[in-house]
């Protein structure tokens, strides 16, 4: 099966859902160039997704992806809490931060019923989750208009798990790729492999299509994966210097320097592992904190700093998500960049 | 610059050197074949070097490679080996093993004058070295027969520091590959990347040759590898279960089975990152043992473990050398398999 038949999209190229760093704009750009955009909904509530898929839903009648996170909500724990504070403490006493004065919070939620309600209304065409798969009942409730379903998987294993639980595509997230491990069979960081040799197993070890991701940066990246069984390619670091693309001023010149051959898998940012340059934070309480809390709870503590850091125009506490292969970033349009990918331009 | 006229060779497929698996008789299959077969030379003392060359120029006129590691020997740390033996001690009294009649050792020998002038009676068309580089006096005398060096980059930075030192090509090394990464530069593992996204990368960074390696164990693989730009790609894992190989009876067991889906990196058979199948040995002390000694010093405290496991039919205590892609692994004659791995059976 081709992407055409299984989205209804002409080029072979999804672009990755990025919950902090783009909205709808990105995600118009390259449904009308011929792509899946996609509309991470990982930090939005059900106004702000609403009003993004109306705006995605006026500028472009092409299809695209919505994704959640799809966590289990964790028990917060004072005690992981406060060692996590006290790690932190002498970040906060060189920015000037009172502490006492941080709210704990969750910064990403799993998504529910209430999610499920606003995208009842604009029935979008792929739903994608990263973390497993909801709940059947809020499963059923988005196959119930018809969409596309789609996880990542990161092990054979998870890839098995996913066909038994009837998505219809599974993504096999390379360990090079940016942002968050989708793993949620295993905490072990050991399972995780690079894409050279995690598409060829999944693509063997399922029946449903399988989208690549992770290293993939440009055509012949995108035509590698093809040739290793992928029927398209999910490609998200490349597209992050897009004018579409919300990323911050230091997240970008990070990813146009030589910093960004250096990236890590780290907790500190959201309590889970996610690939992203390494910068000050991650050097001096990662790249694994014991102590960071279970996701996403880790965030609350991390968001002063990061935003007294930017104030100042740096990038030290921010998490400056990358994957491993940032060479394809092009401060280009995002349609033009879709098909460039796509080696069609 | 194709194999052919870099190396003579009619297929782009280069056999991994794997030391302690295999000596001549895969190189020579291999070759013949229309590969580049490898001698690995780093568990070989001079005499034994002697014999293997004279068995494979005995055998066929084609091409192959001699592999060296080229480490600086460390100082023995007594404090560090005592620390070491204490971490295994319930390993050896669960197997009756006297710890004080251990004989300490190094297990592996960096490439020198004496293996240089073993090598000057046969001159081998191709030499490879791992961890960088013999020093320059002995890197002449290699070159001076005119031999083709090669040697592994795990990063831009090695590529780069590589082709400044002169190799004719380099081995582009991706994280997914078996055995011992060829890091020089860095020992932080946070830098080792996918092949994916570490091969363009060095095609993109230098001017010589590339050949990639990692993750790489069918023809699929061989042509995507090509299509991120090397010139040919060099496999090992799949090479394991060759009638030629020397791999034991349980590493024969471990890459056949769902275990070899499971792979780390690990210090504990040698004292540098090297990957392989996870077993007893890594779960209990590693897969990173603060402890173990400076590479090659930990491993006589381990061989004794080895051998009484293996004994007994367990390679619970071996070093189970895996890519994280053993699907490749075919129970067929070598000279087979380096043609279905270019394609051309």
């Amino acid at each position: 099966m081709n992407v055409t038949e299984l989205f209804g999209i002409a080029l072979p190229i999804l672009q990755a859902p990025m919950a902090g760093v783009q909205g709808s704009a990105l995600a118009i750009a390259v449904s009308e160039a011929g792509g899946l955009g996609a509309l991470p909904c990982a930090m939005l509530g059900p106004d702000a997704i609403r009003t993004e898929l109306a705006a995605i839903r006026a500028a472009t009648s092409r299809p695209f992806n919505v994704n959640f996170f799809c966590h289990t909500a964790p028990v917060p724990d004072a005690a992981r809490e406060a060692a996590w504070r006290a790690a932190l403490a002498p970040c906060y006493a060189e920015l000037g931060i009172d502490a006492a004065a941080i709210p704990a919070g969750a910064g990403r939620r799993p998504f529910d019923a209430e999610a499920a309600e606003v995208l009842e209304a604009f029935r979008p065409p792929v739903v994608s989750f990263h973390f497993g798969l909801p709940p059947p009942e809020l499963l059923a409730r988005v196959r119930a208009w018809g969409a596309k379903v789609l996880s990542s998987a990161t092990t054979v294993d998870e890839a098995r798990w996913l066909e038994a639980h009837g998505v219809d595509a599974v993504i096999a997230q390379g360990v090079e790729a940016g942002g968050h491990r989708g793993m949620f069979l295993t905490e072990d960081l050991t399972t995780q492999v690079g894409t050279f040799a995690l598409l060829p197993q999944i693509v063997r070890a399922v029946r449903v299509p399988v989208i690549a991701a992770g290293g993939i940066a440009d055509a012949a990246g995108v035509a590698a994966a093809l040739s290793l069984g992928a029927v398209a390619a999910q490609v998200g670091t490349s597209f992050l210097l897009c004018p579409e693309a919300t990323t911050s001023a230091p997240h970008r010149a990070a990813l146009a320097s030589d910093a960004a051959r250096h990236t890590a898998l780290t907790n500190v940012f959201t309590g889970r592992p996610a690939r992203g340059i390494v910068n000050r934070v991650i050097r001096e309480v990662g790249p694994i904190s014991a102590v960071a809390p279970a996701f996403p709870l880790a965030t609350a503590a991390i968001t002063p700093l990061r935003a007294a850091a930017e104030r100042r125009g740096s990038g030290d506490f921010s998490p400056l998500w990358s994957g491993q292969n940032a060479s394809g970033c092009r401060a280009v349009p995002a349609g033009q960049l879709t098909r460039m990918l796509a080696g069609t331009p």
